[in-house]
């Protein structure tokens, strides 16, 4: 009676929510409802992603690529999977990056109302200024072309302040951090090239507060390698307003960032195994290595407990996969993406076979849609599985999508990826900074992630591709 | 050709998102998209519902009805519409009930091993106790209905504990809110019915902190009004965890709220005048009134900024609306309604003619979809609008909705009513309590709902229902 009652009201809800095409083979099967519908109980209720969250934030804390607190990370992921008595609990070894800020980094405009302090934080994978830092008159671009179009007469000798902001207008934010982020990634190498000897950078951030936000750079090669930060939103628009006034002002800049010698670390796996196509591997993952600056709460703790958490959910509802469902916890994502890479290969060299490979990257918010680079039929099968989600999770099947660290699965071996898409309003806010931390992530949102993550993977493993 | 483009990827969009049904007359207007368009680009670059609510919450502050904060919130939201250069700012004088909370509750259990404070607030309109305070044995009851069975023999002279918990299982927390309040609105008058001398209650609330939610409650004529006070979800546990281990200790309660006599208030109403429809109104509406023990921000200042910014944004896009399109910022939502009934009853002796009436009262958390109340031809039309919304906004039109405010109009006139449905997860953790802050609202979240207000009614506006 519950059942009925329960399935009648799924599909009533369902009806007015999504008209998207349910198969030919008919209506959502009343076992998957009941058992999606488990899934979310038991996800909202028992759910012990949040749990796993608190521990890696707030007993582990920071885990940048090489450092102690990747180590850590690493340990605890293990045991976590051993003491969930998972079929399979593997460590893949991977030579890793290794690159400390040093002390606190100081960016001082020097003008002749006196010295302005800003925030600021050394992009990712700088060099660091001399001991005594750097002294040099700054000038603001909008872009990489503006660089090339001022030439080495203009930018010769000074710091290239990038200052084009983050698009306010997209609703999709990641869209805005695309049309952002070359400032940082590839400014640092184009300000070089034409004889700078710095850069900083208005954070890549949706926020109008003076967090500054850090991320990866990446150096060119056969180009100086020249100092490089980000500064908070607030402390950009007053280096503007200070050069408007005093376009010869000189900024100071002091960064004891540095690089030191690759690290071994590891991607840690562990799985379920299947019963009737044990070979046949479902993957979902997040990244367990995070910037330094925080806890990375959402980049990317959600995900890595996440991945954890479906497993877990699937063991405590007593399911039996048909496929073998296997959580990797990616290191490096950050930095490198060197664990993605390494999975990758070892994949191939031990032919394994993946039937699809979903990723968990883009903060622990509530989930909207899954975003999805596969064939055009399994695009239609997914959709076809829409009505089996409330209209509150997952309401969208889009096209294109996976992550970072299963894109060489699809690049190398044409495994169909997926993302799931949570909703993205306040994480460009929190991204790569100090407030990416345990409190700025929703216990619910989170485990919506989850049941998400664990009613699609079910779908999966009950239906094929 | 950015006209087009953006025609051209906003269709593709929907097809992916939305199989929802196209009116016979084609597809969506690119003239609409355009407009809808721009809505969303002027609420996230320039829209005024986040400076507002800033002012609202951090100038005014707490404005439960008959309040000194209510009477200013009426002058400033009247003064925002005037500045705002409104056709039409009028205040609708409505009497309003006024209760005041008084000196810090205190709630105390007296057991053997000493005393344990626990968190509490008085409910909204109860009584005080005596200015000793109140003590009695406790009886911990699930329901109104464990109360009947126990009867008067267990429940006399005694404190009623009502400790049924928030499901959790419910993807969307107003139904579980709805399935525990009744112990908050009707468990005093039901224990009192049965000779208790006061009650406390488990906190209607997702969270596990230890904040409690006040809220309002109704006393049944004929029944002594005894007090009533909610407990923080922790110190219920920590409550029903002493009477485990001691089923006689006691508890000590002391509140000093009470009741004044009724305050002249006002709802507040601005309009844009319609070009060819003047007498046909379209309402856009939220309270203004909140409860005493934060700001309100959520609920339902963003309510209150978000109707003003509906009118703002067609004002800033200089759009001449066809109807009339009304803001009303209604009194006394949260203790009485009153400024709803008032304004029903205007509506019906000024022969105003409403098209449809929408609240906006969820919170200021990402849009989901809109609840409707009307008929199904009017249900299939909005349903036919939703391609015009990105997927990470309005997702469903869903069947039966409106607000507390608007509902008269539904039920003396029949106005067809429609609900804003925000994100859901985070809301029960704030609602009512000290957490219910400024910084609490996103502003792209609360924003986004503006826009989403906007565009339904430039919808309605346009097309017709």
């Amino acid at each position: 009676m519950i059942r009925s009652l329960a399935y009648a009201l799924l599909m009533l809800g369902a009806m007015f929510v999504h008209a998207a095409p349910i198969q030919d083979d008919g209506a959502p099967d009343p076992g998957d409802v009941k058992m999606i519908k488990a899934i979310f109980d038991h996800v909202l209720v028992q759910g012990e992603s949040y749990q796993m969250l608190d521990h890696l934030c707030n007993k582990i804390g920071p885990r940048l690529s090489g450092s102690e607190g990747a180590a850590r990370a690493v340990e605890w992921a293990q045991q976590v999977m051993h003491d969930a008595g998972f079929d399979r609990v593997t460590l893949q070894e991977v030579m890793v990056p290794h690159w400390e800020r040093g002390g606190k980094e100081v960016a001082t405009i020097l003008g002749d109302g006196g010295e302005d302090p800003l925030t600021v934080l050394a992009i990712g994978g700088s060099v660091g200024t001399d001991p005594d830092g750097l002294t040099a008159e700054v000038v603001e671009v909008q872009s990489l072309d503006e660089v090339a179009e001022l030439g080495e007469d203009r930018i010769g000798g000074k710091i290239v302040f990038y200052n084009r902001a983050f698009d306010q207008r997209n609703i999709n934010t990641g869209a805005s951090y695309g049309g952002a982020v070359d400032q940082r990634v590839g400014g640092p190498s184009q300000a070089a090239k034409y004889g700078a000897v710095g850069v900083v950078i208005r954070s890549v951030s949706s926020s109008f507060d003076d967090a500054p936000h850090t991320g990866t750079l990446r150096y060119k090669e056969g180009v100086p390698r020249i100092p490089a930060a980000a500064l908070g939103v607030q402390s950009a628009l007053r280096l503007t307003a200070a050069l408007e006034k005093n376009p010869s002002l000189k900024l100071y800049l002091n960064m004891s960032c540095r690089w030191l010698p690759d690290v071994k670390s590891y991607n840690v796996v562990g799985e379920l195994s299947g019963s009737d196509h044990p070979d046949e591997i479902i993957l979902v993952g997040g990244h367990l290595d995070s910037w330094d600056v925080a806890q990375g709460a959402h980049d990317d703790g959600a995900g890595s407990v996440q991945s954890i958490g479906v497993l877990r959910t699937l063991q405590a509802l007593n399911y039996k996969p048909k496929h073998t469902i296997r959580a990797v916890l990616f290191m490096n994502e950050e930095n490198g993406t060197r664990g993605g890479q390494k999975y990758a290969k070892l994949a191939g060299e031990n032919k394994e076979k993946h039937i699809i490979a979903i990723e968990t990257d883009s903060g622990g918010f509530v989930p909207r849609g899954f975003s999805v680079t596969a064939p055009e039929s399994t695009l239609a099968k997914m959709r076809s599985w829409l009505p089996y989600f409330d209209k509150n999770t997952i309401s969208y099947i889009s096209k294109g999508g996976g992550g970072a660290d299963i894109r060489p699965l699809n690049a190398m071996y044409g495994v169909p990826t997926v993302g799931l898409r949570t909703d993205s309003q306040r994480y460009f806010d929190i991204h790569h900074s100090r407030r990416d931390v345990f409190s700025a992530v929703d216990r619910r949102e989170l485990e919506l992630g989850t049941g998400s993550l664990t009613a699609l993977i079910y779908l999966i493993d009950r239906n094929g591709l």
